[in-house]
């Protein structure tokens, strides 16, 4: 353990969601709450209903010395276990104090080295008129930073898209050689000299030209440049047999040229299991790999093993970054 | 079985690859045999090698009777196990051989209700000078067919494209509402009434708009008019998350809306047991999921499954085409 531990925020999520349940059930697993100082930001009453349902104690206290501190950002609201105003309200709000926060001076009490997100509604959001594609964009533009990207991290498989939530259609004309470069030489995901596979965006990787010219006009050069740079990168490779390689151990990072071609695959072979990193942020963001799962929410029915794994992975982000 | 088998030329694909073994290996499969008359459109030597590695008696004769005839259309050449241009020539020549036969009148003894085409090298025929990214678009051309498809025959998992093989940034224009229709109430995939999920072509299927209109301006009007016609269909669903749907068993196929989309879990879920099917044909076009393996060819290491699989669908479809 290092000398000094990181602070990482948890933000509840939407309350009535499974985001209460995850984070009582995940902060519980033992040591967890001794690898870093957390602030759970978020609301008392569904974490406590979360807890006794669970049957674990409540570890978290508003004592601004407790090693599990509680944050209460907005006046309480009732849970609803459906998309709702209310609800979008409140998540964003606790996002917003969560950035508040990483971006203080380092020096003070409650600057976070990163945060940890539970599940938001998307459309809550919207239905509270916040219109955003999600947490990465929200992030994104607080900390004014295009140069973003979203990596999924499982133990199966690891994937970085070269972009994210645009439409199908503005794909090839928002590939850069500059941008693929960038993503493709991220030094931010904890990883240790990866084998990195770069998959075209054409079928079979533009076959050639007779099939699109991007692969080779845009994404070829940047795994040139890349290689320049003593990365161990190949491609491009067909997008419908690369991940087969990556999943048979060949490569340790597999870089999608767009969203469902990095997100069916991660979401088929690591599902509910994979965490959400976005990089390209001065701080630290992780999240589970599943939704609100509004059906299941207040039952004691949901599985924390992606919140764990989030929490794992913001800590070593954190501590890697130097705390 | 039917009084009137059907009568199916097998081409022998690359002479260098594994076609040949496949065939012979499948085609020895008890009971195969007799559920269809076959012509192996190919070389003898090849197979005649493959058998004798195999351990298998040669159930073929170039006697017109035979009921697995050897049809060689064009003079032998070596195999070579790598891409070459004498096997491009020859594979392609295969090829014509069987739509020559599939085009001929009905009555005609060497007519060939479907072909099961085994594999080639696409970079083999574009050095001998065919440039057709597969056997897909050969086939489509030589029947003046616009309106082919590609379907995906696993016992997991069965995709049908609504686009094939592309550029990326051509798809949302190549999509429309009655192209996806035709695609949808295709009723030649030898499923009865089955269970259709649609994909959306944007991520999140557009978000209602946020990531891309094509999903509820182009999508959606034709899954309403297939819900019109008393067709089992739901979407436009996130194409990130509808095939784990699929796998569960909610849905019996899937429609996906471009190449990559389908092709990546078909190839991760039913590696080597798929089977490839041109839709869209008079004539019935099946092959195995997989490529020439020059790396194994030669060997007596082929894995015969997904040519008998294909040859196994292509008699259930030309059966039930009527013989």
């Amino acid at each position: 353990m290092p000398a000094q531990i990181p602070h990482l925020a948890v933000t509840l999520g939407d309350p009535g969601g499974i985001g209460p349940e995850v984070i009582v059930k995940a902060l519980s697993v033992p040591g967890i709450a001794q690898q870093a100082r957390f602030s759970i930001i978020g609301l008392a009453d569904p974490l406590s209903a979360a807890a006794a349902q669970a049957g674990v104690r409540p570890i978290w206290s508003t004592d601004p010395g407790a090693p599990v501190r509680l944050i209460e950002p907005c006046p309480p609201v009732t849970p609803i276990h459906e998309t709702s105003a209310s609800g979008g309200e409140v998540s964003f709000q606790f996002c917003l104090e969560a950035i508040r926060r990483a971006k203080l001076d380092r020096a003070h009490p409650d600057f976070v080295h990163g945060t940890i997100t539970a599940p938001i509604s998307k459309e809550a959001w919207h239905l509270a008129g916040h219109k955003y594609p999600g947490h990465t964009e929200l992030f994104a533009e607080q900390f004014h930073t295009a140069d973003f990207g979203m990596f999924f991290y499982s133990p199966k498989l690891k994937v970085i898209l070269a972009t994210t939530h645009i439409p199908l259609c503005d794909v090839t004309r928002t590939l850069s050689t500059a941008g693929i470069l960038r993503t493709i030489a991220c030094r931010d995901l904890g990883i240790a000299a990866p084998r990195i596979a770069v998959c075209g965006v054409n079928p079979h990787a533009g076959e050639s030209g007779l099939l699109g010219q991007e692969d080779d006009a845009i994404i070829k050069p940047a795994i040139l440049a890349a290689q320049h740079e003593h990365l161990d990168v190949k491609g491009p490779f067909p997008g419908d047999t690369i991940f087969i390689a990556a999943l048979a151990g060949h490569f340790d990072l597999v870089v999608a040229m767009y969203h469902d071609q990095g997100l069916i695959p991660v979401k088929l072979l690591a599902r509910d299991t994979a965490v959400n990193v976005t990089v390209g942020l001065p701080t630290v963001r992780t999240s589970p790999d599943h939704g609100t799962a509004f059906d299941i929410a207040g039952q004691n029915r949901a599985d924390p093993g992606s919140m764990l794994a989030a929490i794992e992975l913001a800590i070593t982000m954190a501590s890697s970054r130097g705390t």
